[in-house]
């Protein structure tokens, strides 16, 4: 690795550019070249969040998925353009990182938590230097939004992704004290039964774009229509010791 | 509440002054009141996160526990001191509040989070405009101490405080994917029983300190003693799809 660049996870929040970390302005500040995930045809959410504390002669290289996440399918072709995807990508930040450059690869939220940048982290760890820029999670982001103290006392917390078949996630939440759902989408309609049946519907909060330009916060049982981006949340704040 | 100050409920991130975000170093820079919990005779760590942003000219209202967190005792005096406590420390913030004078109340980790600001905010925000600004939560820190990605594709994340009883503390990490035990101290050797029946012991990774000096990380199989502070974390990384 002598002479080898560093590669830097850089989490940069739920959205709010000011809730980007002081070292991770400083990174994004310095950095010569960032990388970032994005879906094909978009803008990348964490560019824009960085957007504020890039060097304007920064080189970018964006690593474009080959398909939406909204719909995730779980085809071995799909595991297979993605696997390819993410060994693509972990070579084109190599190349630069052999050379003795620093990347910055911007992450949305904690990079280690649910995020694209640990595809990376494992395929290039053993190679380079890799250091992690820990942010504010994209959920935190909600809690704040939602003004909803998210667990108290003894409580447990379930972060559980809406994804799940219908039977594991009634299973899951129905031990939760307290409970995060993500990854929303198409999944919606799934997790309206399940809070139905569970009783959790008075005590939800629907949250989307938390944190950022066109946030909505709604009691859930004020949420009629199940459209729902992907990224929008369901928080179930726990209801433990409180003193 | 015309006239009245605003009450800033701000995090502060797991410990390195650096994670702090931009919001809340602006926050705690223009605060002409901070306030913080501490534990009685000692510093309040809140309050060292901060510090380096701090205007020296600040007043401080320090409030300390009535005793320590180390050893919870769930009795109903115990349970009546908070509580006085925590009345006595609403209305110590409602005075300058009252006088329309801004505070911002330091918080480790996010506010949001098993925060003590959460007793405050449900005290007086019929009373007050409180503002929340999210903040890295403790366990973030530690993931990227630890350097371990914790949750993949559809993994479920659940986060247990280990004063749970034994068979409680069982029952909720036997159904995790992925898994953050808080609250260690005294409850180390509980923990190691269950995460030994469960085959945990090879995944965890103990974390105490994590980002700030002192950071200790070390694989859970090599973790021999049963010394953990309250607020080391024990982490179980999850093991979902990774294409």
């Amino acid at each position: 690795m002598t002479g080898a660049g560093v590669l830097h996870g850089v989490g940069l929040g739920p959205g709010d550019p000011e809730l980007v970390t002081v070292r991770a302005a400083r990174l994004v500040g310095a950095a010569g070249i960032v990388a970032y995930f994005a879906k094909t045809g978009r803008d990348s959410h964490a560019r824009s969040i960085a957007r504020p504390y890039l060097r304007p002669d920064c080189e970018e290289i964006a690593l474009a998925y080959p398909m939406t996440t909204e719909r995730p399918f779980y085809t071995s072709e799909y595991v297979e353009a993605l696997r390819s995807f993410y060994e693509e990508s972990a070579e084109r930040l190599a190349k630069p990182l052999s050379e003795g450059r620093d990347v910055a690869l911007l992450c949305e939220g904690d990079p280690m938590f649910y995020g694209s940048f640990m595809h990376l982290f494992v395929r290039l760890e053993a190679r380079f230097r890799i250091e992690i820029c820990a942010g504010v999670s994209g959920m935190s982001g909600c809690f704040a939004a939602a003004r909803a103290p998210m667990t108290w006392g003894d409580d447990t917390l379930t972060v559980v992704p809406a994804t799940l078949d219908e039977a594991g996630l009634e299973r899951r939440l129905a031990e939760a004290d307290a409970a995060v759902v993500m990854k929303l989408g198409g999944n919606f309609p799934k997790l309206r039964r399940v809070l139905t049946r569970l009783g959790l519907v008075e005590r939800a909060i629907y949250v989307e774009r938390g944190t950022m330009e066109g946030e909505k916060v709604v009691p859930f049982r004020e949420k009629l229509d199940d459209a729902a981006p992907y990224f929008a949340m369901v928080l179930a704040p726990g209801q433990g010791r409180r003193p």
